[in-house]
């Protein structure tokens, strides 16, 4: 039987207020419809977009708000038009629940550049009306089609990253043909977005240099992530003797920096991809324009590439560095987060803890 | 017999200080070497970076400096080895005239991108030494590899904007796979490189917008370039209805200006391409990362594509937009070049004025 049978049906720690202090709460899943799955939760990653919301940083946060969007748990029932998940399935849930399913992107299934915009995993406005509310949760109810198959043996734990941050560089690094053996690739930061890059770059035959601010995280870089070499950013000499030396790099840091000094580690026709969201990008136009180089954004992935992307994690051995934690740990661990101390992505054990 | 057997075997106009005012001057082109190719100039394009060099903006002018990069006259003699050109033949010269001609770049054809970086056609250290003297000038000895074929029936005055403002917009359309018919271009600025972009965006069949600060172009953008569409750049409400209706934008304009409000106007995984100067490049990274969109710059292109866009261009009938001027009006027409009175591009008539 269902739960969805009455009022406040889901468990949920949610910030009440711009403090982004959370704390327990209860509301209600909407009903389960047709192509819809629900899910009991295991686990839910913690990303960075946790912080920007629950603290209102844009503005939009609609409070209580469940933050939440690396969501990984078992099929607990199905929609009635639901063929490709049962009861008991791994499954994840990523950044987005819902989009109009007929734009040329929906389908491509790139649903992330929906026309009418996807509907976000949590403060986005459900199929019903009400708020979308996120996987620090017991249970959530999507359609399918935003549902992903966590293949056999891979650990939850480990998948629920996957869905925002893996996504997030897997993506751009397919996009622009970064799978290429021998080829270089530079990381810049090395946080839950970074660390990934590093392990998808050595999967892809890449060699892997990390540009960090931090000394302190040069053995992890070379000895746990097996990235090929590490450079402080800020020595201005060991950044020199990169130069021209990188085809791709893949900015992670949402800290500003400068860009200029990174496009001149860019061989020709070089590409840099942005994926974080510093408060400007600023280059002068010799970066771009001697060398033909190149700068592009990034923002997670469409349905299609997520799977991939999962599939070829679970194939090629691929985990994500975790720090696994009860729900009653999660003020800390945003506090920790915004200090960027954690290794390297913190994951809520939502089923043992949460109840 | 070649003339090349004494002092001053060359007139020119050159300029002698940074006040960039250029007179007559004579000096020595050096010796035919065995793959060399020595050209009677018929015409010369007026390029800006002429006003650039010439006005040591960039702090490394050497003075005499010759200037003048879109070079087009007739073979008067060749060296031994050469089989490609023979006496008489139509032959262009772009903005280098040597490369290393043994990296991979040489070897693809990327020649501009060099390793050792292009020897420049004027104001670069040719092989004997000696400064590089542009096509202000009566002749030029060039390596045949940096030699381009102009095409039988191609107008000689037509073909010299080709070899700079031509190549610089041709080559980054062709690398990004502009020529899709029915894709929807952008043309930031309606000078020298963005009137020639119109004209190839028109070619490769697609729907070509002119953004441009000056209402007193839209005429002539729409009837003689044949744009389909001109939208007043500092016109919000022009601006905004273009919303998310580009796949292309060429910005080929030099003056400073915001880059955000073109972003929006690319559809999503569309791409800017920057082939002008201004101070900064200055974006809000959501301008990238919200629809993953794309930054590149571009400078001129490698030999290969310079001959192809040369060809394109005889097959297709297009023709720059030009005002041919004798060399005794070039201190007048480089005023107003700064001031962008012109349309599209001077062109020097050397063979009929310099004497």
């Amino acid at each position: 039987m269902s739960d969805h049978t009455g009022d406040e049906n889901c468990l949920a720690w949610a910030a009440r207020d711009p403090s982004g202090i959370l704390s327990p709460y209860k509301f209600s899943r909407r009903e389960l419809e047709a192509d819809d799955v629900s899910l009991r939760i295991t686990h839910c990653g913690v990303c960075y977009a946790d912080v920007v919301w629950t603290k209102n940083r844009f503005g939009d946060s609609k409070y209580p708000l469940v933050p939440g969007h690396e969501i990984v748990g078992t099929v607990k029932e199905v929609g009635s038009n639901v063929h490709r998940f049962k009861v008991g399935d791994h499954v994840g849930v990523g950044t987005y629940v819902n989009s109009c399913r007929e734009c040329d992107y929906c389908n491509d299934g790139l649903e992330v550049h929906c026309e009418k915009g996807p509907v976000f995993t949590f403060n986005g406005i459900d199929v019903d009306g009400s708020t979308t509310k996120g996987g620090y949760s017991s249970h959530i109810v999507a359609h399918e089609r935003y549902c992903y198959k966590i293949p056999d043996n891979y650990p939850l734990a480990s998948a629920a990253p996957l869905l925002c941050a893996g996504i997030t560089v897997y993506n751009p690094m397919m996009h622009h043909k970064m799978n290429q053996p021998g080829k270089s690739l530079g990381v810049i930061g090395l946080g839950g977005l970074g660390h990934m890059a590093v392990k998808f770059g050595k999967a892809f035959g890449l060699h892997v240099t990390v540009f960090s601010t931090s000394a302190s995280k040069q053995e992890e870089a070379l000895s746990v992530l097996r990235a090929d070499k590490f450079v402080i950013s800020s020595d201005k000499q060991q950044m020199e003797a990169c130069a021209k030396s990188l085809d791709f790099i893949i900015d992670t840091a949402s800290g500003d920096h400068a860009f200029d000094p990174y496009m001149a580690l860019l061989k020709t026709m070089g590409i840099l991809v942005l994926v974080g969201f510093p408060s400007e990008v600023k280059l002068h136009p010799a970066s771009l324009n001697l060398g033909s180089k190149t700068v592009s954004g990034s923002v997670t992935g469409g349905t299609k590439a997520t799977q991939e992307m999962l599939d070829f994690c679970a194939a090629n051995k691929i985990y994500p560095e975790i720090e696994v934690i009860p729900i009653e740990y999660i003020n800390e661990a945003l506090e920790r987060l915004v200090k960027k101390d954690v290794k390297y992505r913190f994951v809520i054990n939502i089923e043992d803890s949460l109840k």
